[in-house]
């Protein structure tokens, strides 16, 4: 295991001698950034500290049972950390104050910035909840219950069940422990894997009923027009699943999702199989992102914005 | 770990003392069936057998990266051993030859009925590919790739990606050491999880558009009528995944899916929450299965089967 910055052992001694810790979370929270602030929270408590954490973002309820005590001046904090947080621009305007200052930053992300004063972070993992997994050991906190759920959200969310590239072997192992240790994996499954809400069922159904296909089908996009959102009340959460769709149907090597923001401003979300690369076609356009998941905003019309991405996929699929 | 009739170990030495070895799966098969039995022919032809593998129905293009060796009377079998099969029914009709003289049963069904000669059975476990990589351990096989790629294929596919209830801690062990043998988990989940058939996705579309929702909508029901069936020219693996999705959305608690066979008769699947029991239900019009998931056939008109099974659901909710 590689650490940027300090190992695991160190990184849990830091938080043993700390006390008043706020723990930080990336804005548009997931279930990573919440299940392992959730986890290092109740290892923190259980070792008689004080502490509790902050979101740029409320929490949306679906994480309600992670029982996550939100800071709001209980204390004034001494030491910061900041859980997979890769940049501090990341952390959300609210919390300027702090993210200058953030004393430990505990990530996976391989891109992280380095913004903290020091850094436990293995990019090689598939979720911060599995390095936590081991700060938390490293700690000497026993996994109870509700380290083990808040473990478990991270590791499922962000592996999408065990299905993604970076699951390893190690991955598995540490979702065994968790389930030994009384991680109710059902509930957590049925909540963020067996559920959808009536909002993105409708976005669904627009999705499939207005997708278009190019280049002997090789690329799918869909539009979601900021009609259709508004229509739908949507929030994130019910638009996050949505861009897998075009990319997951049989032969489609690029999937398409453009969002509308406003009258002239589109969100370009692009995903790939191994046969493009979504970075590439992202960049074309002035965004970025991962080999098979990247992004792009655009300002024109929404015909000027289909043109300009289906340009830069077939590029791709020429390549 | 019980096992009805043999240990896992005496199933293993049966197996090492046997020769000509026919494997059988269940019809209309699975990646469990399937994979269990790739992973089973491997060890055998690694301990020098002559083995291959019979099921009822041509195994779908899907799985043929299992490189199941499929019998044509290459030998005459002197040994028979069925896989995940809780039921010499679920055979088929052209396995008739052998449904009476099974040897060895291997499988996780608590449902088994016996009617091998030994069973090798742990109704507690997920997925046979679980107790298929005891069985394959005791053999004394070495766990390469290809038992290793079949076993996570069998163990994926019936747990739903380590989602349903049944998963255990010793799931993600198994899971970690088929891993630790090579198992290529992003090829296996990328073709079961990350892509769907045009075929599904047009079924999918049809679903969406007319769905209905029954009682304050803890109720969701979609029809498949012959006509769509037919024009999607769909094959059961396309319309697998389809009846997960009623149940799937939020807040409904009984999900239906009614298919039609033909004119008058009309298959009815059942999926619940924990707030209603999907056997209770289908048992009500003469079906049958497990809490969460169960079915039943009539004969009648399409209105017909509509309201019989709504009448059983309103029963089953104001339980």
């Amino acid at each position: 295991m590689i650490n940027n910055g300090i190992s695991i052992e160190n990184a849990a001694q830091m938080l043993l001698d700390a006390d008043n810790i706020l723990i930080l979370c990336h804005k548009n929270p997931d279930g990573d950034t919440l299940g392992s602030a959730a986890a290092l929270m109740y290892a923190l408590k259980a070792k008689g500290k004080v502490c509790a954490v902050a979101c740029h973002d409320i929490i949306p309820a679906k994480y309600d049972f992670l029982g996550i005590e939100v800071y709001e001046n209980q204390f004034v904090p001494e030491f910061v950390v900041a859980v997979d947080v890769a940049d501090q621009k990341l952390l959300g305007d609210s919390m300027a104050a702090y993210s200058a200052d953030v004393d430990l930053c505990i990530d996976h992300h391989p891109s992280n910035t380095g913004y903290a004063k020091y850094v436990c972070c293995d990019g090689k993992l598939p979720a911060a909840a599995q390095l936590m997994y081991s700060v938390v050991v490293a700690m000497g906190a026993e996994i109870d219950v509700n380290i083990a759920n808040s473990l478990y959200t991270g590791l499922m969310t962000d592996t999408g069940c065990f299905k993604f590239s970076s699951t390893t072997a190690e991955t598995h192992i540490v979702g065994a422990e968790l389930l030994k240790c009384g991680a109710q994996h059902n509930f957590i499954s049925e909540r963020f894997f067996m559920s959808r809400s009536k909002k993105t069922i409708e976005l669904e159904k627009y999705a499939l009923n207005t997708m278009e296909y190019f280049f002997d089908d090789r690329c799918a996009l869909i539009v979601l027009t900021k009609d259709i959102l508004d229509k739908v009340q949507a929030q994130p959460s019910d638009i996050d699943g949505i861009s897998a769709i075009p990319r997951s149907i049989e032969g489609v090597d690029v999937g398409i999702t453009i969002r509308q923001i406003n009258d002239s401003t589109f969100k370009i979300s692009v995903r790939t199989t191994e046969r493009a690369n979504a970075s590439e076609i992202a960049q074309g356009l002035g965004g970025g992102g991962h080999t098979r998941a990247a992004g792009c905003e655009v300002i024109c019309s929404l015909e000027g914005a289909k043109n300009a991405i289906l340009r830069e996929v077939e590029t791709a699929l020429c390549r």
